[in-house]
């Protein structure tokens, strides 16, 4: 099993430790210190030794972090933990809302000037650092790096992750390493720089066409890159890691211990290309005015997925949605009151785990029923977890790390009986899944200016979802990948190959929630009879095969191409996947896939 | 007759005047010399006096410039024009199409190092020096300031105008100058600045209740203001222009020459705000390190209609729609191939005009028949006027300055029998029209989150159009008003009370064109029974009636809603201007709008 529900932190945990904790700053003459969620290489997950924040808050959720002072501890999160963090933290953390409240201007309220907060220079960015000292400037009020004071006092703080790092194969990355740095490297050459330094983990798993297991859910090794401009690359990571690789790296790739960057950085010269928004703000003062923000030269090549990639994407998906029919066909078999949310998730984790590629869950599975719906990143626990009552949604988002793609689904399933409200906002949630889905637009544009697309159909409602409309997935790697996003936020134009979640949703809270998601990838539309000669635009190809539950739509308030839409979506998904399916799982889909 | 057809710019007049200022370049020993469409005030339309552009290229859109060098004269035109260009100028001129190419780059590529340009402080906005400084950087190319060299060969350039100012009631404006000015000033106060800078006309003409006619179309005044922290304002503006205000202007007004206006600047004490974007070169040079970038005070108070203003409008659209109704139903009366372009916009000024408080018309009348409707500003001449022929689309986008109201409306007409393309396009972009104009959507959000709505149905076809779909409007003042509109580049959240055009359209370049265009005006949205209780949205109220050609309509492609929509529209227009049309448009009405 991966996944697991323990209760991993408990709100009774929180107030001895941060006593513990402020026993800390005093000794260290500090007035706080920030602890965030994010570790040295700024992505979604950390590994167990790095999880700091929810080891001293209780609070799970994979953004935020908290801001120690004396009297006072803040614990900042975003809109998709609000309800979440009052459940998990204790009362002497005082939640804060994030970006609404920015962490500057929350401590000029609470600290005098002349204040002191220590911060680790490794799990901060140096981007993250200069807005807030920034924020500061005129407040007295000081940020100081200092060691990590969270780690002093954490008694039984688990060791870093030594997993073997093992060969992505050409088959599924589709370029070679050798050619994937030489590219790189000529634009590093043409803009003048001498190298660039890679620090977020699955970009050097991109680039060097290698996967890893040194954190939960995504297939990434923890470590550090220099590409240089000649296309040669040092490579920074524990060597512990590195036995199964037999000689799959290129020759031109050079081995260090990790320990060794901060050095390696020192004695580069000339212009180095970083990333602002994940370079640790210790390398940052390693390189000085050499530094220049490029962003990730890896970013945009690696959201670009090739022909291999995402014909590998698509052999994962329709073998993912298999194991969620054959869950989906047992579970409507099962009377109202007689299964709990971690059954759901045990036996979809079982069914995936069938297939012998399966590496890993994509993330915790989201089962959550009735209340527990709308509550969006709901993470099940051996003390929340809910039976599946007569009436209830049950919101299930779960997916998988197979060795030849990523995939992550959701689908809301009525239990029993469905109310006529969950059944109107399923069918407007299903209508804006549906106009995203069949959108044509002109090449140019970024995830903002289409996302509107995909929330008319409840905003005619009244009604509206405080999450974006989808993600960027990566090609067996993580299952948020930027900086493609369908958000209101992202000016990133969409390109060919990206691959992006089209994930509406809506929640009552107390009541309610519901959500209907499938992976997307961006390609070029075909030409049709009444298409502009010279306007080149585009569409979308499906990956995601399962039925959408159609008990829960109104179908009196879809249009006939809403309609047409549904019922070739579900022909497809009948024709793909019966092949794969038990007999009792053919019976259910030959039932669930007629057309309406 | 407030417009003109003749044709007031000819491509041959171009070389010669050319041939002219590149002697006075060589005079001055300048490399080049800046002639902006602009003049001091950043407008839109300028007076005869300050069409330099026009005069010089024979270019007559609405935004633009031209750099003169010795041996090359490009044309800067955006997207709008790239068809009228060629038409208009002759070949001495290179069109150079624009934003795409900047004039940084296109001058680094033409002229040597140490290059010098020339341009007229005055017209030239310090934001834009100072982008253009930026980009000359490494290049040795320098900007000069120096006379307005065109002024100085244009023999017979008409006088600067000296049109009367007249009062605009407060039944009208719906706030005192006073009280507008007390605000605005508690504004700059708070922000510890103690004096604004407004130069933009239609600024001046919200802030103090006035309006002018010194320039077609637009009913400002020349002028420029000073607003201080204590709402004291100087008004520098010729006096000849005041005679008729009598005591209308509040006694904290001061008045002052024009040409006092400099000298009063370098007179400021502490911090002022200014609009960088419109600010003259030559007023930020008198200001120096006391200007602070705030942007103009005036321009969202001024966008934020009250109920005054709004009631104005409507009252203004439903007159200004008894005059289009007069013409269509006139129009549907004439056998094709009778009637001309011309014939067109001048009946439709005089059913205008029958309106007593109609004070101009709001923009040159576009009416375009057949291939000329593909022109997105086209203006028809003497030359270019073409008779509407059997199969054509008519593209008739006009408006009103009314006391009370500025109206912009867009209407296209098929003449005799249609073809099956035409009707196809034009139901698309009815559809697009009609999901825009259905709308309701969260708080918060711009033109940009939401203009997608109105291209979707385009898109689909693989069809769109190279324009935004809306630009704000003003109460009586500019029929194009910042900073609100439904464009992709607009991130000004929607507020209540703002004016937008709801315009989208489809044009084949040698073929058709098609517009469809109303008002719209931002409110909050009335909650429905499905509302999420704690959610603000808004929705649009319209403002223009007027019946949209069912001809053109392809049934079968809209959905019930957009028929529903169509439906009410139509019955709603009937309703409201039935009342006020002639015999004969009243049952020309009856019949046009029955439900579809």
């Amino acid at each position: 099993m991966f996944q697991s529900f323990d209760v991993t932190a408990r709100p009774e945990q929180g107030p001895p430790r941060l006593a513990t904790l402020r026993l800390e700053l005093e000794k260290q003459g500090l007035d706080g210190f920030l602890v965030p969620r994010a570790d040295a290489h700024q992505g979604e997950y950390v590994a167990a030794r790095d999880e700091r924040l929810s080891w001293l808050t209780g609070f799970t959720g994979s953004a935020g972090f908290c801001a120690v002072l004396k009297e006072q501890a803040g614990v900042f999160i975003d809109g998709r933990y609000r309800t979440q963090v009052k459940r998990q933290v204790a009362e002497v953390f005082t939640p804060v809302p994030w970006p609404e409240v920015q962490l500057g201007g929350w401590l000029k309220e609470k600290l005098p000037k002349g204040g002191k907060v220590g911060f680790d220079p490794w799990p901060h960015a140096t981007a993250q650092i200069a807005t807030m000292t920034k924020e500061l400037a005129d407040t007295g009020i000081e940020l100081v790096q200092c060691d990590n004071l969270v780690d002093r006092i954490w008694q039984d703080q688990p060791a870093p992750p030594l997993q073997p790092v093992l060969p992505h194969a050409l088959e599924y990355a589709g370029e070679t390493a050798v050619d994937k740095c030489s590219r790189l490297a000529q634009e590093l050459s043409a803009a003048g720089q001498t190298a660039a330094l890679i620090t977020l983990p699955d970009s050097i798993m991109w680039l060097l066409n290698i996967r890893g297991a040194d954190i939960p859910r995504n297939p990434v090794a923890h470590g550090f890159a220099i590409l240089h401009a000649d296309a040669r690359v040092d490579l920074f990571m524990a060597p512990e890691k590195l036995g199964q690789l037999g000689d799959h790296l290129p020759e031109t790739v050079r081995h260090h211990a990790s320990e060794d960057f901060l050095q390696a950085v020192a004695a580069l010269n000339g212009a180095v290309a970083v990333d602002r928004a994940s370079l640790p703000q210790i390398v940052a003062d390693a390189l000085g005015e050499r530094m220049v923000s490029t962003g990730d030269p890896c970013a945009l090549p690696k959201a670009r997925k090739n022909t291999a990639e995402i014909a590998g994407s698509a052999a994962a998906h329709l073998r993912d949605g298999s194991a969620v029919v054959e869950l989906l066909s047992w579970l409507d078999a099962q009377p109202a009151g007689s299964v709990t949310e971690i059954e759901v998730a045990k036996r979809l984790e079982d069914l995936r785990r069938r297939d012998p590629v399966l590496r890993d869950i994509s993330f915790e599975t989201i089962s959550g029923t009735g209340e527990n719906g709308a509550v969006m990143h709901y993470r099940v626990t051996e003390e929340s977890n809910s039976t599946l009552e007569d009436g209830h949604l049950l919101v299930l988002d779960s997916g998988g790390q197979y060795q030849d793609g990523t995939t992550d689904i959701t689908r809301t399933i009525a239990i029993g009986t469905p109310g006529s409200e969950e059944c109107a906002a399923f069918t407007r949630v299903l209508q804006g899944m549906i106009a995203m889905s069949r959108l044509r637009w002109p090449k140019g544009l970024a995830g903002r200016d289409i996302e509107a697309i995909g929330r008319m159909p409840l905003w005619l409602a009244g009604q509206d979802f405080n999450h974006g409309l989808g993600h960027g997935v990566g090609a067996y790697l993580s299952v948020h990948e930027g900086p493609q996003r369908l958000s209101r936020v992202s000016t990133v134009p969409l390109e060919v190959g990206m691959i992006l979640s089209n994930e509406p949703g809506y929640y009552r809270e107390g009541a309610f929630g519901i959500r209907i998601e499938n992976l997307l990838v961006v390609q070029r539309a075909p030409k049709l009879s009444s298409s502009d000669p010279e306007r080149e635009m585009l569409c979308w190809r499906g990956l995601t095969y399962a039925p959408i539950d159609r008990r829960l739509i109104l179908t009196e308030m879809l249009s006939q191409a809403e309609r047409d839409w549904i019922n070739a979506y579900h022909a497809e998904t009948l024709a793909k996947l019966r092949p794969h399916v038990s007999k009792n799982a053919q019976a259910w889909l030959d039932d669930v896939t007629r057309a309406i």
